[in-house]
């Protein structure tokens, strides 16, 4: 068992629980039970009954986000249900107020039925602020968070957006490194789960003022059973509408066949699928994001030996980690800040860009900055909020 | 405007929530990052898979209630809904915490539908040790908490079982202090509402090894159009049910009718509907528990000139508070402790028991506790984990 592993054991042992609730002032004598509960209390219910909104003022609700799962795709070990689930969803809690002074309760939840998700969210919204849904399978996962959008909190689905942003705020730097245009780089999606979709999405968006952001030219996703184009058959609803922004020329084949000449691999699949040999075949200079984990599609050596000039992975021991930590406690904490309604397109460009700019000088092992590095999710908050308020000007509901 | 109400306003909005989400660790490193999440979480999460039960040991479940509301009967407030209900609720983790060292969280339903609330409780289930109900309007609240009684955690519902423990236990200390019996007790329940039906329960429940509990002689229940008894055609299922225990002889007529000869009246109604003149209509040295809040069923001053020998109120400017922060946090601390799968009628008395021997000598001014007396929660809860493990040996779900 490797050290994390066995050190991990020991904490969950020792805390029994990661996170918990705290109190933020006394409760010491009478004259405080009375004001913090009963009868004191009834003055801010009585407040709140009349102005729905005061509830952000009055209550936790303003700082608070609910972290869904239902345990169906928890990390990388699959279907393992809501109980086996809390470890994980109790650590993002930790990040959300480590990072982003967000205090966020895991929910986990004894159902992967999508309508009843979909329900049971809408029921508990009230006390919360936000939402993000947190290791759901696809294609479920799509079809639940766009049926949340009208319920007037932001909902958000960390494992498709939180890699989507991080990885759109490496590219961005890719390209200044590189000397390329965002609007000119052929780029290869390999995987059409979850992330997969929402990175194609978000790579595939149009110009939107104030941000001035660039869609890249053409995208090619892949699943398992090679180039999706729209002479298969075996499509579901999902990857249909990918054909509507991506594969423009319907190219057939393998993965093989969609990189050649492509400027940018993407790769949320699984490991050790793709050789130097692959890389060679892609345009000059390559870019190779290789997500997979813990094995990456191609490892960074291999990579380079194809001829790769910058590669990132999601591994913390390999330079350029596209971590979700890097977006999400900045992105709430902004909706939060915002009071925003729902999470909008222009919010996720916002918070790519403003990553991206946390490194002033890019370099190949540095498109993307470190979760410990100072600032960071309040530079992408503050860009999150300033977005907010644009937001009536904007309907971009595609991403 | 009083004072406690000016008072608090200002603090919630100064506070903006009462309570917030901690870290027990500090997350300052790539390494920390690692063991309290990705990938080393990995571990204790594929152990929980394998034995459901560590959830307990690993996670906040094993500390950790939920505090459930939709709104529909707050303080006496009535039907304000779930965002106005989140102040209360947030007041009541916080005395979770304060005096039980129980992580509570609310969570307030946008649905006043009983099966809709019970299917969102279980589906919400699994990241919780335990479920407190909260203001939930009668005759709903009894429905809800019967149908989650087999979710394999414990469920109370406070405004029934809270009230009912903390009152048996005045009644023992006022039985010691006027030498009475509690089994030769007639006793007048006016209300028939969540708190008048479980204190009407648990008064009558029947003796019960190891603690050698007995029931009162008597009980007659009245509602709002006076005593219940077997000739009324309009009767809900929920007061049918009361006289399978109550008013044996089957009385008819008024509150004043039935309080001839009684020795204890419990009042859980409104203020203000009972005379001095009332009082003197009843038994030698009889026992009044005027519970109305914020005006009780008749003043202590008034009882008193009627000849009432003790008086309990549910206010805290008055000897005898009965308050249900007397039992909430020891109950659940205890079922915690005891991993109970659900709350007995045996935990309950020994809660009302262990809460009643809290007082060495009880006087008149002295049969209930204060909440502020040191221990109080932890006597109670050592009681309830202590009547948790011989729980497989009883069955007694009428309580």
């Amino acid at each position: 068992m490797p050290d994390y592993y066995k050190k991990s054991i020991e904490l969950h042992q020792k805390l029994r629980g990661k996170i918990e609730i705290s109190n933020k002032v006394n409760v010491a004598s009478k004259e405080d039970l009375a004001v913090v509960y009963s009868p004191g209390v009834a003055q801010p219910c009585l407040e709140i009954e009349k102005n729905q909104e005061l509830a952000y003022d009055y209550t936790i609700k303003g700082n608070t986000v609910a972290v869904i799962s239902d345990g169906s795709a928890v990390l990388g070990l699959g279907n393992i249900g809501p109980k086996a689930a809390i470890p994980v969803m109790e650590g993002k809690a930790m990040l959300f107020k480590k990072f982003g002074g967000v205090d966020a309760f895991p929910i986990c939840l004894d159902t992967q039925n999508s309508q009843e998700i979909i329900d049971t969210v809408k029921r508990i919204a009230p006390v919360f602020g936000g939402v993000n849904l947190e290791d759901i399978s696809a294609p479920r996962c799509f079809e639940i968070e766009a049926a949340l959008q009208e319920i007037g909190i932001p909902v958000f689905h960390d494992d498709q957006h939180g890699t989507a942003i991080v990885t759109l705020a490496g590219i961005l730097n890719a390209c200044k490194v590189l000397g390329k245009n965002i609007d000119e780089l052929k780029v290869v999606v390999n995987g059409a789960g979850s992330a997969g979709v929402a990175i194609s999405k978000l790579l595939r968006c149009v110009s939107m003022d104030p941000i001035k952001c660039q869609s890249v030219k053409e995208i090619i996703i892949c699943d398992s059973k090679g180039i999706i184009h729209r002479n298969r058959t075996n499509l579901n609803p999902v990857k249909q509408e990918l054909l509507e922004y991506s594969n423009p020329h319907n190219l057939e084949g393998s993965l093989q066949d969609a990189l050649k000449n492509a400027d940018v691999f993407i790769g949320v699949s699984k490991g050790n699928i793709l050789s130097a040999e692959d890389v060679k075949t892609m345009n000059e200079n390559p870019v190779i994001f290789a997500l997979a984990n813990p094995e990456p599609e191609i490892t960074p050596e291999e990579a380079y030996k194809g001829g790769a000039a910058i590669v990132a992975t999601g591994r913390s021991d390999y330079p350029n980690q596209v971590n979700n930590v890097l977006v999400f406690p900045g992105i709430f904490r902004g909706a939060l800040d915002g009071r925003a309604k729902r999470i909008t397109p222009l919010m996720k460009l916002a918070a790519a860009y403003a990553l991206a700019n946390c490194i002033d000088q890019p370099t190949r092992d540095r498109i993307i900055p470190s979760a410990f590095d100072d600032g960071i999710a309040n530079k992408v908050s503050n860009a999150v909020a300033n977005s907010c308020s644009t937001i009536s000007n904007h309907n971009h509901n595609r991403i």
